[in-house]
């Protein structure tokens, strides 16, 4: 299987590789960036590699510091590649070292979590959290290559496989059709990490991000903040719980419900599709009732999203499967669909 | 007058002013940064600017964290505007700080000396220094705007009109025909800063730098590569004599004529053509004729120029005005052009 995505001028090309071959085969000088986690994975280490620590802290500028001056010291010039294996931090952190590494090295990403394959791989998009911003800095740099070893999703624990299947649930939702299909009927199986299933899904995923990606590579026309769905909610639920008792999917999966009850509230979205979406999301264990308390700090948490510096909260609404806006919310519906 | 200037995706227009009109003037929100220098030439401030030291020791990552800082604490989101005033450093750190900011936000540059009124305002080549590399960290982003002051070229000292001189001679002699004559014929108005005529040089420059920009505009296939002419040398000349005690324009006029003469010993270079350089240079007062005394470390510095990372060390050598080609160098020649 092989997905192959027009970014801009560049193109992306995703392989599945079931086993562990290739895992460390690259063509020129290349260097490693592992976690904690990924470095455990390898039989033998490559010649130049660095390993950082695992987790949304790591994602900042000293530690794309740590991998330029890896990269200097180990006299890697300009036909270098950066590779990164493991999940969103190490993904995107290497991604945007690489792009800005004399100006742009090859990038090749292994993404070693469900969430990282579906996500961070494909679209280009890098970055770092900056002064409490998330992803505040960052590049449009797409890998030149993205391997899916599927060996990977086994190693994750539940609350980390739940993270990532909420991405493939939201672009389920986005899609509708057979993808959809798919979840509610194989729902089962997905749960029990069926992995022939788990694949498909992250193809279908990967297909649909493909989609967004090509027809808006640098998010100019909105049609690819439409993957925002989820997020607007999600993203102020994570700055206020905190991202050490919410997970990115758990957020994600809350702020679908929570943009599904707004829309209902509005009398926009269909209540039987937001009913069907919610058992589903309750099938696979997410939190998805819990109240907000202080909704003051969530107001404001809405507000210091980076895409609303000096604008418009914007939030992405369905009318039912597959039928979806962007649009502004009045602040009674937001504090009437999270309290 | 008016260039526009295709570079990948995007385009650059620049545009000439003789007047301070406009100086401050932009549409949205704007972030200016300002060196020491140049933030004297303002009647009034505008609302969010940054003050940056001078020089190379500024052109580093953490005042590009300085820059972001000051963006964030701005509150300027995706539609800002970043404005640097002042040198090729203010403009090329800014420039990469607008390059990251939110993956990318506007940018203008009002290049303040006539090294960067022709070298750092077009192109798209951002960067910092980096571990002691030039610009070994950037990206490849263009201003949206560049505006050319050219009062500015009167405010500067006779060191720094020569600084960017060296440039725009550089360019004459890749392109040759009446851009050369003009040079040669007009020399006592140049030296004397005749503006109209100095005017007229950096416009003709740009119209050079535009043509090997737009068809080589990350790089890749060599061409642009010919604008590094007298660059090899003179990085190296620069690194082992310091950055206090040499211009960059001073080491690149010192780079053309080692470049010549190591043509001229390998019989490739025309005997006649590279006297006429050397007359040339002399007559501007720059000092070509420096021997290198410790060649250890000249060598050293040569294979240490970002460039070379882990491969060879290229050279732009010209056969005759306007004839120009790239390619290693044996280190006897290199040793004896040097010497």
């Amino acid at each position: 299987m092989k997905i192959n995505c027009k970014i801009g001028q560049k193109s992306t090309q995703i392989s599945f590789y079931k086993d562990r071959e290739k895992l460390l085969e690259i063509g020129g000088n290349g260097l490693f960036i592992f976690d904690e986690f990924t470095v455990n994975f390898l039989q033998e280490l490559p010649r130049n590699y660095l390993v950082i620590g695992r987790g949304e802290a790591y994602k900042r500028l000293e530690i794309v510091e740590e991998i330029l001056t890896k990269a200097v010291e180990s006299g890697l010039g300009r036909d270098a590649q950066f590779i990164a294996v493991g999940g969103g931090v190490v993904c995107d952190i290497t991604a945007f070292a690489a792009s800005i590494y004399m100006r742009g090295v090859s990038l090749i990403l292994i993404p070693t979590t469900l969430l990282s394959m579906v996500d961070a791989s494909l679209g280009g998009k890098t970055g770092v959290d900056f002064r409490s911003y998330k992803n505040l800095v960052g590049s449009f740099y797409p890998a030149e290559e993205v391997r899916i070893y599927t060996f990977f999703i086994d190693t994750l624990s539940t609350h980390e496989y739940l993270n990532g299947l909420a991405e493939i649930i939201k672009h389920s939702l986005l899609t509708g059709g057979k993808f959809f299909s798919k979840i509610t009927d194989r729902k089962e199986e997905i749960l029990n990490r069926n992995l022939d299933v788990v694949e498909e899904l992250v193809y279908e995923s990967l297909l649909i991000k493909k989609e967004y990606v090509e027809e808006d590579p640098y998010e100019k026309n909105g049609l690819r903040a439409k993957l925002n769905f989820g997020h607007t909610f999600g993203h102020a639920y994570e700055a206020i719980t905190g991202l050490e008792n919410v997970s990115h999917g758990e957020a994600v999966a809350w702020g679908i419900s929570r943009a599904l009850e707004a829309g209902r509230l509005l009398e926009i979205t269909d209540t039987h599709y937001a009913e069907t979406v919610s058992k589903l999301l309750h099938f696979f264990n997410y939190s998805i009732d819990t109240k907000i308390v202080d909704i003051t700090k969530f107001l404001e948490a809405l507000k210091h999203d980076k895409k609303n510096i000096n604008g418009l909260t914007k939030f992405v609404i369905q009318r039912n499967l597959a039928d979806t806006y962007i649009t502004e919310l009045p602040e009674d519906i937001i504090i009437k669909s999270v309290m």
